[in-house]
């Protein structure tokens, strides 16, 4: 398989091109370094990117920036980064990313646990979640010729201790689990799917 | 109570305004009519609407436009109309409407029951709804002062006969169905809750 994985070179990324390198083409996307450079924050820049890759089998997706910080400092520009990073940008790897991808190929983004429980700093990023999981339910009964589309959705990772502080009492996440998480959308058979591994 | 309505002179918001103008001072809220007009697409028009309501006790909202066509006109562009409209149009009134608001005042949003249920067409309208509903759990944590706020999802309402044929087999919201929804989040003690009137 042919797969795509944007922030291919983040904590999450880094483990994901580790553990799927090994049997799969694997495709390494960012905005700073990579295979690819792209930045999902423009749909330019996406399209680009497709015209580089060609056809492909898999996306996955762990580039998911967002605003965190205190409510107050909060506003429309704030608000922004996760709109036009975690949100828009996932969704527009979907839309662009859609007229590329092989038959039966599947998109996987990412989520996370903040869509139904928050945190104090997080609310950017808890719309930006929930506008991808809804996202994800109305694309799978939309897309065609087989294609799949599934989030996931880890609370905090156990490779991320500078989070931890932030999540009181979640137990983290194993970067096993988060990889079974992507295994199941990739190589599994649903969609419109929030797989939450844990 | 004085209870700002913006999308005053929609389908719900009409019935709305009708059934809490009798106990209380409503303003009527709407990008081309109402007391007041207000585009809450653009964050410096909602700023001005605040300035002239002055403290008020809640907000309800009922304007969130999206955009409604085939999955392959969706586009990085056609998808802006919920993200600016339903969207942040909607979070921009809260967080420039907390400040002025009044203390134990609440904020009640409109969501809808493609958060989960999607249908043919509609997902703009999907990714908008559960972005306002993964904010409104966010925001009830943040909010000082008592301050509420939640969202009321209805499938969809009687009083739209012309969206039936796109949600085969949805069973109708009444319309007081939904003004109960309403009620339960201006009037009772929620906060962070979406409220499914049926
Ligand atoms: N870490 C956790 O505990 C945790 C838990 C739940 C959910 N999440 C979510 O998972 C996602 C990834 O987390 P992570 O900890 O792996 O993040 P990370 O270490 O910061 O890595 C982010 C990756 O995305 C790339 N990226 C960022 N902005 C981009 C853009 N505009 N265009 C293209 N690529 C971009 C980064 O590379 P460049 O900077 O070079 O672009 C990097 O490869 C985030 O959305 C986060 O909210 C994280
Ligand atoms: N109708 C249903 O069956 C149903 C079911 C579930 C959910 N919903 C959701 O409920 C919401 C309202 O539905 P509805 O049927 O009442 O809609 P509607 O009849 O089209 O009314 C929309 C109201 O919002 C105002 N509005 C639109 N864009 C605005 C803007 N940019 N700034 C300020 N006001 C704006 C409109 O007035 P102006 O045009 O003058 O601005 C009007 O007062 C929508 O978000 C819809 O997705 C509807």
């Amino acid at each position: 398989m042919k797969i795509i994985i944007v922030g291919a070179t983040g904590t999450m990324g880094k483990y994901l091109v580790s553990a799927f390198e090994k049997e799969h083409e694997v495709v390494r996307v960012a905005s700073n370094g990579g295979d690819i450079r792209s930045d999902i924050t423009s749909a330019a820049s996406i399209e680009n990117l497709f015209r580089q890759t060609g056809a492909f089998d898999a996306l996955i997706s762990t580039a998911g920036p967002t605003y965190v910080g205190p409510w107050i400092n909060l506003t429309d520009k704030t608000f922004r980064k996760g709109v036009e990073g975690k949100m828009m940008g996932q969704i527009n790897l979907v839309l662009i990313g859609q007229h590329y991808i092989n038959p039966k190929g599947s998109f996987t983004l990412i989520s996370g646990a903040l869509t139904y429980d928050p945190q104090i700093n997080f609310a950017n990023a808890s719309a930006a979640n929930g506008a991808v999981e809804a996202f994800v339910r109305a694309a799978a009964i939309e897309l065609q010729m087989g294609i799949r589309i599934n989030a996931v959705s880890p609370t905090v990772i156990e490779n991320s201790p500078q989070y931890f502080p932030y999540f009181p009492g979640d137990i983290p996440v194993t970067m096993q689990q988060l990889e079974y998480g992507f295994r199941k959308s990739v190589f599994g058979a649903n969609t419109g799917q929030v797989i939450r591994p844990y």
